[in-house]
């Protein structure tokens, strides 16, 4: 009887934010099957019209329900000032960040972390299921509750250290940001040449497919790669400013690989 | 009658040269409806084993038949003094790079350029239909012909010269390669961490798919996107050598492209 007890268990969360990820997460709590969603937080209101109106919402920490898990996701600069607030002592409460630590949170009540490794826009679905997400607890015993959730939303849970995530945010500053600022830079050389970004969308899409099969080492080719000093020249001479700048350092980058 | 002649015509093409990209072509020039693939040219039988062994095969450039389009699919190195060496004065002559200009064809019979925009791997099968090719000819009048030709193996042909051309391959280097030695920087983060790359695959997808809807300067986010100098500072003191420089350029490009 015992077992059956566990497996009907819900897991009581409440949310704590309103902004792109929190929206995601909502969908992701209210899809899980062991998941019961009994509150969320949100102290102005924000992107209400992107939740679901059923549940329930205050915007008072007083009112905060009971849970197993609050899940605080606010920006990186609030995470301490709200986290202070809490009256509540028991129940684990996890952030949501990338590049915070967990003692960044200053509540009474158990810490952990569960980062979701992935670029969210508050109009574009995503299946939450195939997000990676790093977790990890302050204490050993509250370490099982967090993997037990948290694979409600995801099939794919790493347990990642502090330490570890740093690195990974700046390793996912790399994979995203700056390979979309790459994609951004191409985009203005098409608007200067007066043709369009589409027709290297392809392109794009196939050096992101590649790397599924192929080490991004082994999947690199172009200029840099055959260490075509004569054609990296030609295109330095036909570019200035930034994008100068970033060809030199990038196919500088690329050379030194293949040695 | 005259039209009827016209849908039934074939267009005769020879594949000179056995790189990635020939044997790419070689595939969809088989696959053609209206593409009579009557011989190819391998000076050493480099790839043999990747090609249709149906098609005639020879190794030198006396023996070459006769052919509406000649496509040479050499390295950029190679194709003046390769073309040079044509004793036919008939026919349509095109290169396949994206960096070379037209005129780099030395050959007497008509030239023209025809540039897929795509990274290929020998090993790697692609739909060519999908892939965008650049197509630009000496003359007018044997536009119409390379437009017919290429609209058989692609769904994707735009008219483009040898200028745009350039910048184009630029363009490219950006979006394919430099975004390919981001993902490979991300990669070493991973592998000095001791957690596993996988973890940011999913991202990197996210990243390619939302280009096709947000241009990439809407897509942006991150610390640099946020303006957030306090966290790119600290990503900076946890980055040493390459990694912190490019880290510290591209944030800045990013900062300024908000701005």
């Amino acid at each position: 009887m015992g077992i059956l007890i566990f497996v009907l268990y819900m897991i009581k969360v409440i949310l704590l934010g309103a902004g792109n990820l929190a929206v995601h997460l909502a969908k992701a709590f209210s899809d899980a099957k062991n998941i019961d969603f009994v509150q969320r937080y949100s102290r102005d209101g924000k992107n209400d019209a992107f939740f679901d109106k059923t549940i329930p919402k205050t915007n008072k920490i007083s009112a905060l329900q009971k849970a197993d898990i609050y899940v605080v996701s606010v920006s990186d600069q609030a995470i301490a000032s709200f986290s202070k607030q809490f009256t509540f002592t028991t129940g684990l409460v996890v952030h949501t960040s990338g590049s915070m630590a967990l003692q960044t949170l200053q509540c009474e009540a158990n810490k952990g972390v569960l980062y979701p490794l992935q670029t969210f826009s508050k109009t574009k679905n995503v299946n939450f299921k195939t997000i990676p997400i790093a977790i990890e607890t302050e204490h050993k015993k509250d370490f099982a509750l967090l993997m037990q959730f948290t694979k409600e939303i995801s099939d794919l849970v790493y347990k990642i250290d502090s330490l570890q995530r740093e690195k990974m945010h700046i390793a996912a500053v790399f994979a995203n940001n700056f390979s979309n600022q790459m994609f951004k830079i191409a985009k203005d050389i098409c608007d200067e040449n007066n043709f369009p970004f589409d027709i290297l969308k392809p392109l794009i899409q196939e050096t992101a497919k590649k790397i599924e099969t192929l080490n991004p080492k082994q999947a690199q080719t172009g200029p840099a790669k055959r260490n075509d000093l004569k054609l990296i020249e030609t295109h330095l001479k036909a570019l200035k400013g930034e994008q100068k700048q970033i060809y030199a350092l990038l196919s500088k980058s690329i050379m030194k690989t293949t040695i």
